[in-house]
């Protein structure tokens, strides 16, 4: 089928590509000229025929905001937009509403892929009516992997996005997991081969998975992990994660732990232990002011020679 | 080569037969009348010649303690007594020493598999010296699963054990990590099909995984895992993994979040928000008795039309 | 001075009777026609005389938005509004900018005291800027404890909601504190005396608190808390809290915990440790189907006799 | 009464102190010439009239089991042995045991209270037998201070070492819930009073607390913590606690999240955050290498001009 799609970045630009290997027409927008089919977002929607199908795949916040707005403009009642990047399930059901006012269909699909996406298909999540999403499922059985698997329609729209927001949030507690275990065996002096039993689990235990198979390539070319720093950076997505959770009352421990782990692994120094460490200074400071033992210790230093 | 069992139960049993099929030489012994093979330990050991192997299969604790107690009692000078149950790697270390005293090996294996592990194989996971891991690779080659992975020597004796320990905390997080991702999905009026969201995710993403794999099962029987309570128990490991990580300094904020999980979820009522429930009822209860407003409401309930 | 209060409850009610006491001039505006002063909201406007300040004491959200708004429309510039209930902060945000474009001044107050605030004195933490504070002041002083402490300009608008959100945050983590404590002292059987315990705390050691002194006084009309069940509500500052951590990405693990244990509390049945049953489910049940030993014993269960 | 106490440091001599002014007769022993009174433990016991009391005070674990295990041989049946150090109460049962077996009593008692303890008297939370307490009581009696609180009899041996040891598990998550507080606030642009804020909580607050008081003592001297690094050391009690509940199965997010903070302040480099952001490198590295997106950005960096 036809489909406009704006931004051809890494992502766009690549699924714009499989989609012409797919049969489909593709007519892309992007502000660089380079890689532009059309010049302008109106010329775009020119060059399709109604009812028309538009794929944004722009940055998340004011960049979708703006370009979902702009095609609010210039498309007509019977068209119909999908937004294909990162954005939060909050800003689709307002998109979905905005365009709706105008007769405009919306359907919100989060993409899971990378660079092998091109090759390989891209997982796809999506939110949206059935009439919408039934629309555009050519487009989606090219993107998606062969098999039965990486195709789903959640529901509503704001459905995809949500979904795969929880996939990075629980994404976010298994490399936690592995981190942790990777810490802990590191500690004990009882074992030595450590990468070594990393690389044993890929076969036969419970946690064999992908990032079990990604940390041992990593460990592969870096046993000890001394090229990297602890410090890791959060996309949002676990944000978003805690904050839902927090807002439906249900209970993330180990999500938010490793939400937070990330946050700290990125401070110099943590101002909440500054508070510790100087509450420990008050209990055992200068004597005039202390007035109690804290967690010091409580006996005596000097043990008697017995 | 010749190896001694004491443990024919569900695992012991199955490895036996697969070392058989193998071409070892195996000679069992199980309280069991029906499946043993011999009638006591000692029997078994006169059956076996010298230098002998004996693979321990029984339950942690006291019967693994007893049963290695028995063998330095009934073992020669090189002989080799190997721990494939689950027994904590302090444990280990302490039949270790107590054993070298009598100059008989010690080697410690965590073994996972269960039930499909006579026919796809074991992977294991083993500590102890170079010389006593090498005399026993015939063994380990054969209940091993093909291939290049499920098998690793990953340090001292207690090593084995210690790595499938953190193995199983590993498991912990990754599995509330799922569950917490459910239960988040769950609560979102948005999504409306969730069984077919997990189903979804064993291609293409980045938390495709054995445990996800195991979960689609779940829910293909169960759409709403409503045939279960949220009722975990944990097997030990969980906890050790945790009192390890005490031990050593290493924080496991996501493992035992996970760990309490289970607890909690065992618990009729908590006590802990028993106290949270009392406090709340002091700030906001009897007049005489409140002094201040906690976190309940300091604003009116009555307000104004405007 | 002159003072128009939006709100005449429990807490607007004896705030003015305080003010009252304290020589100001209080009109009072409630919808219940029993107690309030004026028919109107613009009738309590046209009885003070410019420039105005109007104390909104109403609940958070939509009523003390609508309250705000209207304020907008009937106060004039050089008025004033400060809003003492327990707003978002971020709702200040909006309401000062939206007065400020009328020329009107914004001032939020968190307010902490409760049913003996009308004789103690209520805490006050307040946002704003430096003339707007300077003008209510003497309300301030009014309201206020006694004595040096109990009042704070903590900085621009929404900063005092800010500071009262974070302290709910606090006081979560520390009920969450003598919970733990309680419920792990009670699973003791080294321990008989659990109230005792508690009491004797109040003098001499590093936790005592206002809240431990409330939990005494809980614990004497109910020495094992059997009146109670494990259930607490949250009032939404422990969760705009944990919302504002993430936003500023801070790790609040204590809190976060702390208000994530008060949504389990109110769960009959958790579904995430439903997916944690069906995982272990999945490792152990029938055989066709399962490929792992879990967490479940990899060892036999029938030891031998030794 | 007469009372041996073993260990004249800064704890044990001003306990002595106290007790000789309360009218006690007291004998020391320590292995500084300079302040003891006896030249050995033998010549303590000698100067005791039977049956005697021993108070020890020494360090936890090695010397504290030596001394015990020195009185055991030199006490005589009907004597008593009172651990007044920070032992893990479950050393507190082996040593109650090991005297038990030669007929000599013992108790376990915390101790809280430093320096002020001279003058202000010291909490004391004890374990024992009924007898031995209340023979104990005079001490007790001089040692607490003056008022109803400061000194319970919790249970039986151990459980005055165990509840203080739950004491400093509480305080670890108070101390915690105030450093998150702190950092929040601190990292809010619109609070720009910071220590006023804290000054003012300890009037009509839920949170005024010991505490908070030394944290308002630690923000008069450093306002910004700026003397201070984010690194906290921890005495052993607050790991006892964890490591009990996880034995006892009680979970204690809260409780083990602080304890775990203070880990973290103690790592120059997280190697759990490594694997994390081994992982991440992995998600998106080059190109050869990268199978998925991860929590990187999906969506093009290259947004249209719309």
């Amino acid at each position: 089928m036809e489909l406009g799609i704006i931004g051809l970045g890494k992502m766009g630009g690549n699924m714009a590509e499989r989609l012409r290997r797919g049969g489909h027409t593709v007519v892309g927008y992007d502000r660089d000229p380079e890689v532009t089919d059309v010049g302008s977002v109106e010329e775009l929607v020119e060059r399709l025929s109604a009812p028309r199908a538009v794929w944004v795949m722009v940055p998340a916040g004011k960049p979708t905001a703006d370009t979902v707005h702009r095609l609010g403009e210039v498309l007509q009642p019977g068209d119909l937009v999908v937004d294909g990047g990162n954005s939060h399930y909050v800003d689709d059901q307002r998109h979905g509403e905005e365009l709706a006012a105008k007769g405009i269909g919306f359907v919100d699909c989060g993409v899971s892929g990378g660079v092998w996406g091109l090759e390989n298909g891209y997982a796809l999540m999506v939110g949206g009516d059935d009439d919408n999403v039934k629309r555009l499922m050519p487009i989606f059985e090219t993107l998606k992997p062969e098999g039965e698997f990486g195709f789903v329609h959640s529901g509503k729209v704001g459905a995809g996005h949500f979904v795969k927001m929880v996939h990075n949030g629980i994404e976010y507690a298994m490399m936690q997991a592995f981190g942790e275990g990777y810490e802990l065996i590191e500690a004990s002096p009882l074992v030595t081969k450590v990468p070594e039993t990393f690389l044993s689990w890929q076969e036969g235990t419970v946690i064999r998975s992908w990032l079990l198979d990604l940390l041992n390539r990593a460990l592969a070319n870096d046993p000890e992990l001394d090229d990297l720093r602890g410090y890791a950076n959060d996309s949002g997505e676990g944000r978003w994660t805690v904050q839902a959770a927090v807002e439906h009352a249900v209970p993330l421990p180990a999500i938010s732990a490793s939400l937070f782990a990330r946050f700290a692994s990125r401070q110099d120094d943590s101002p909440a232990m500054r508070v510790v460490a100087a509450l420990r200074k008050q209990f055992g400071g200068h004597a005039v002011e202390s007035v109690g033992d804290g967690d010091s210790p409580g006996a005596d230093v000097n043990p008697p020679k017995v």
